[in-house]
């Protein structure tokens, strides 16, 4: 009997999860072993609230594919959902909502929680007889997860924090006078995104300066003669600084509430780029005649489709198709992932890892690839870097605006419909 | 007797800035009657001492004024210069190295200050009884400029700020929590910027929902009753303002310093969308169950070179030429200007206005183009809007990464070489 397919997405956004929700649902919808095509919205979250709706329906033309393939976060939509230890009622839920829909297979597209989330599911399925083949489709724009070489997402994500480096090194060496800029890039726990600012050095651009990582600890002290011994020899100073630096005991250097208090009496908010603004000012500016600020890209880091990497996108799309095709010859509880065959040329290979290997860890970045001081990234890193960023995306533009697909949230299906 | 020409930059960065010098260089390359062409390096500062380099010598080929174009901020460098009111020392120092260049065409690309600069030489050449035609070209993303419909750079940094809003929207919506997100936009007296984020507002995306120019007061009670109000029947809501917003007594909303004390004891910077945040998270936060967060693209918007306006391009490169052949036609005090002939289909036309309709004067948004009480634009606005952001762009990527282009500017040339 034909069994029936769901798929959903979890975790954070990046520019690359439609492209392997488009993946796996084009190769799902031209497999005869597979009937119906669903979607969950907003993740388990969802779908335990029967918020469904029919991809096989919604998904029509090629050109559907394409746009869903170049649109930022998650058309499914997501959420930030963890399942209970031990096996309880929620486990049953989920269960009672699949057999009602005659799922046969389960695809989830997140990050090592959800990859978590899926081995659970997955073990409690088998454990009450059903046969559910249960597969993780990797994405986070922070490169943390284990096993596969990167995951999808991070390409594109890591282009953008690099060419907005250049774009802003460009900008600060516009004036004379001289400059400091601190940047600040996402990843809490994993350096893999500001590493990748390393990349806007080419053509003759000496910046980003320093690069610090969340991997070793933050010297507030070093950091400040790095900068004052930079600043006798180059005019415009650029600084990538990840959001989780921490100093030497523990602390993170951005904190939450900095106990600001702005013009209507509340308090504000302070992020790391901008406490090392402060800190630059508060000791250095007396000394140099030269402005200082911080910039942080926030969001756009995460959902700049219109600077994917070609290569990461692409990529995305065969990651979900895999997923679909091991689930169709049999194989339940792994996570596609990517392994990587040779630089150069740069070639890859699609393999499967067993969920248990993945989840819950966290890949950060190697010690032995961050250097002079805990201030840069060595060769090695640039290396693993370059090949991630190749290739130009084709995001269709109307009026100059990117065309983003939708897909329609409100209509729900009924099991069978 | 052939004379020589020479061109600089002033003011802040672009991504048109360069596509206008490119434009005015290959056009004077081409003319017989101009003999060697000489950027001057930070503008009218780097003049005065000697910073000289020959274009003629360093644009060699059809690829290098390709890259210059799609280069963004200023290849020549920029500088804030102000010349003082009457003519005094410097004027005459200013001459005396145009003359020692056989300068008989002078260039500057720049906002208003640098048109009052240009306007200023120029009657002090005459008096002197000098004959060097003195041409304005216009830029600036604030598109505060006057008589032209609009400025060079704009079109780009508004696609920008378009795009991003998109791409924020969608990142916002990924969750099914709800969420205001306040994104700050450049443009401190011109909301210009800011408005262009209506356009996000396509293919079913409603954000923004409130739209804050600086030419029309803010008021905190009725910004928090709007958003309360939106979020009762909306998930996700979308806040654009601008910069330079002030409240009724005329207060900036934006504090150079919030009073903030970090963890090193220094003092935090707050912008306008933070100070937003915490005025919503004070009043609000526990009414709804929501995340509240502020992002400010900062720099990004005026070098954001990888979504410069294909029509922007192209029309900086345009004026950039058309001032070169108006000087050639024995022209000057003039700054070139954009007349918007029809918007469907859209065309233009370069025309001259004498640089005393522009020197000092700030073009801001209509009135009649704000609508919702101070918190929306109209469909004029719009209209107006849309044609600017047209076209694609073909950087050159290498690596995945932006080629600029970059002029030595440690090769400086002495008179006659």
């Amino acid at each position: 009997m034909v069994k029936n397919m769901i798929i959903a997405q979890s975790g954070g956004p990046s520019p690359a999860i439609n492209a392997s929700l488009s993946g796996a649902v084009a190769r799902a919808m031209a497999s005869d072993e597979i009937g119906e095509v669903y979607g969950a919205l907003h993740g388990l979250q969802g779908l335990l609230d029967h918020q469904i709706i029919s991809l096989s329906d919604q998904m029509k033309t090629a050109k559907d594919f394409e746009l869903l393939v170049h649109t930022p976060a998650m058309a499914l939509g997501s959420c930030r959902f963890k399942l209970p230890e031990d096996p309880n009622e929620t486990y049953h839920d989920v269960l009672a909502i699949l057999k009602e829909y005659r799922i046969g297979y389960f695809f989830y597209i997140g990050g090592n929680d959800s990859m978590d989330t899926v081995a659970r599911l997955s073990a409690f399925f088998r454990s009450q007889g059903e046969d559910i083949k249960c597969m993780g489709i990797p994405k986070t724009v922070d490169n943390d997860l284990a096993v596969t070489d990167h995951t999808p997402g991070f390409g594109s994500a890591a282009r953008f924090v690099a060419a907005s480096f250049s774009e802003i090194m460009i900008d600060s060496s516009a004036y004379p006078t001289k400059s400091v800029t601190i940047v600040e890039v996402m990843g809490r726990n994993a350096g893999w995104l500001t590493a990748s600012s390393v990349l806007a050095r080419h053509h003759g651009f000496t910046g980003p300066h320093l690069i610090y990582l969340p991997e070793v600890p933050f010297y507030p002290k070093k950091f400040l003669a790095r900068v004052e011994e930079l600043l006798k020899v180059e005019n415009n100073i650029l600084v990538a600084v990840s959001e989780g630096i921490r100093t030497e005991d523990g602390n993170y250097v951005a904190q939450a509430e900095s106990g600001a208090i702005d013009m209507f009496g509340h308090r504000a908010l302070g992020g790391v780029a901008s406490a090392l603004e402060a800190l630059v000012r508060g000791a250095l500016s007396e000394k140099f005649d030269m402005k200082i600020r911080s910039v942080e890209p926030s969001v756009l880091q995460r959902v700049a489709m219109h600077l994917a990497s070609g290569t990461d996108l692409r990529e995305a799309q065969d990651v979900g198709m895999t997923a679909v095709e091991a689930a169709l010859s049999g194989k339940t509880d792994y996570m596609v992932c990517i392994k990587r065959v040779s630089n150069h040329p740069y070639l890859v290979r699609y393999e499967l890892a067993p969920l248990a290997d993945v989840a819950n860890h966290e890949r950060t970045v190697p010690l032995e690839w961050i250097c002079d001081e805990g201030t840069n990234v060595t060769k090695e890193m640039e290396e693993y870097l370059k090949p991630l960023f190749r290739g130009e995306t084709s995001v269709t533009y109307e009026d100059g605006l990117p065309h983003f697909f939708k897909l329609d949230r409100t209509q729900l299906v009924k099991p069978g419909f």
